[in-house]
């Protein structure tokens, strides 16, 4: 199997090379280094069956160039912006990175007569539903932030191009994912903090928000297992773990890691961290569960374990 | 009150300037022409609340003019390609006119800090739900069509940026809209068939294609008397009519009112008339009801009317 792996140099993505490589596919891996960088995939780089481009994939000429020479037999389309902070300012970075990138790869893979795709969507496509258990059946979705706007914008397209044109696709909608090689988020946010200032913390909002963390493992198990379950109408999944972890838990975890005690925590007060934020949400991850998969770590424990290997030694 | 009605000059969009020139609105039409026709509003030209800019309205620039030199109060957005037939050819076609058009038109609001919107929507965003009546809470959105699919992008895009610059939206999706001035669809078709051959008549799909066509002088009254009660959670109304009309049902209307008789059908076949038609759809409008509103005129009703008023006399 040739995989094409989009955003395969980010966060998420470079781990999906690795386990797509581990199951004895090719890789072609194709990343702009905007989130993306070049360490994430360097132990790769000697690998004969991994390349990498480095381009822009929200250009159709870039990705009509990899799929003409390529001919992949599956695509895995992880790119996006995926900091939701950063597009609530500007929200052009949605519109290009996100959405025109799923656009401009559906063209090519309906050009090029490409079959099988397989999408990174989130939990943010919901809205805030407040109470609500979020499940693959929840109505009125509502997203509050660009960014989820985006993906729900990218999950309409994806269902008309595999429609219209007999593709295999599978989505899944994944809340938080942290593991190794952060590039932003509140684990991340914190411990650069810290490093700063070991004495205070700045903590964005009341600190009560709490949502699911999945480890990325659990994810790419998750991928791996049902890449080939695709359907021509979308097959969903809402991708996630036991419990979920309060952003105050989250800064105990951490500086206890770090072996700081006493430690002044400032709230910038206010439910959510930033407006588009969702500051509490549960997740019903029963169908994906019918399927074989469930999540090795809790969300407290992904929590911990993402601290661990982020800390800088 | 200004109101912005970009794809003024549209099928829908002519018969809403008319409707807000009367109430006392003045009324910025921008349109491209590339669906819409200055004859749409020729009529409205010697009116000194009228004004219309001859636009392309996916182009930023442009709308920023507009925006810059009238400063509206109220944005009504109909603009986009209407005719799913033939971005079927070609997506691109809604990338561009449908999603680019309402991105950029939110960023021109968010810009300009204008925060009243209207949002023509389609029940094309639904999919294919076979027996499933639709109802605004219906799950598992999954349009068929690119069409479909741009018009759920940009609701969720609207949702998006009303949330994060207190707008106020309203969002009706609409099924079939009919009336005078048509520019394409079944009973355009149809008309312009039997003008060039009156004994036979060539009918797409099989002829069971069953769905609800609004007149729109219906759909303008519902647009009147509901534009003020948009919220910062977009309030979404499916519109729609009594009853709901076969295509083979529509070619006796049209034959009749036409004169002629023992016209020959010839049936393409298939179930919908071209791929990404939802061929039968049930509609609940009981939400918009409850508002105070209802359809004149029942799905026979309105084309039967629509035919006569676009036979060529």
């Amino acid at each position: 199997m040739k995989a094409l792996v989009i955003g395969g140099a980010g966060f998420i993505g470079s781990h999906l090379c690795e386990a797509l490589l581990a199951e004895g596919s090719r890789v072609v891996c194709v990343d702009d280094f905007s989130l993306g960088t070049a360490d994430n995939i360097s132990h790769l780089s000697e690998n004969t069956d991994f390349i990498l481009y480095e381009k822009d994939a929200s250009v159709l000429k870039n990705l009509e160039e990899v799929f003409e020479k390529e001919h992949p037999d599956h695509v895995f389309h992880l790119a996006a912006n995926s900091d939701i902070q950063a597009s609530a300012l500007n929200p052009e970075v949605e519109y290009k990175n996100t959405y025109t990138t799923t656009f401009q790869i559906l063209c090519c893979m309906r050009k090029f007569k490409i079959k099988k795709l397989f999408f990174a969507s989130t939990s943010a496509v919901y809205g805030d539903k407040k109470d609500v258990i979020l499940d693959e059946n929840t109505s009125a979705l509502s997203p509050v932030s660009y960014y989820g706007a985006a993906k729900l914008g990218s999950e309409a397209l994806i269902s008309a191009f595999s429609y219209m044109n007999d593709m295999e696709t599978l989505i899944f909608r994944f809340p938080n994912v942290i593991g190794p090689k952060l590039t932003h988020g509140v684990i991340y946010d914190f411990l650069r903090k810290l490093e700063k200032d070991p004495q205070r913390l700045q903590i964005l909002g009341d600190g009560e928000q709490t949502k699911p963390y999945i480890y990325v493992s659990d994810l790419i198990d998750a991928i791996i297992l049902l890449k080939d379950k695709g359907e021509r109408n979308p097959v969903l999944y809402n991708v996630g773990t036991k419990g979920a972890t309060s952003v105050t838990a989250i800064a105990d975890i951490v500086c206890g890691e770090l072996g700081l005690s006493d430690v002044q925590y400032d709230y910038t007060g206010g439910q959510g961290g930033w407006k588009g934020d969702v500051p509490k949400f549960r997740y019903c991850t029963d169908k994906i569960q019918s399927m074989g998969w469930s999540a090795k770590y809790s969300s407290d424990e992904a929590v911990r374990k993402a601290v661990k290997n982020n800390i800088k030694r």
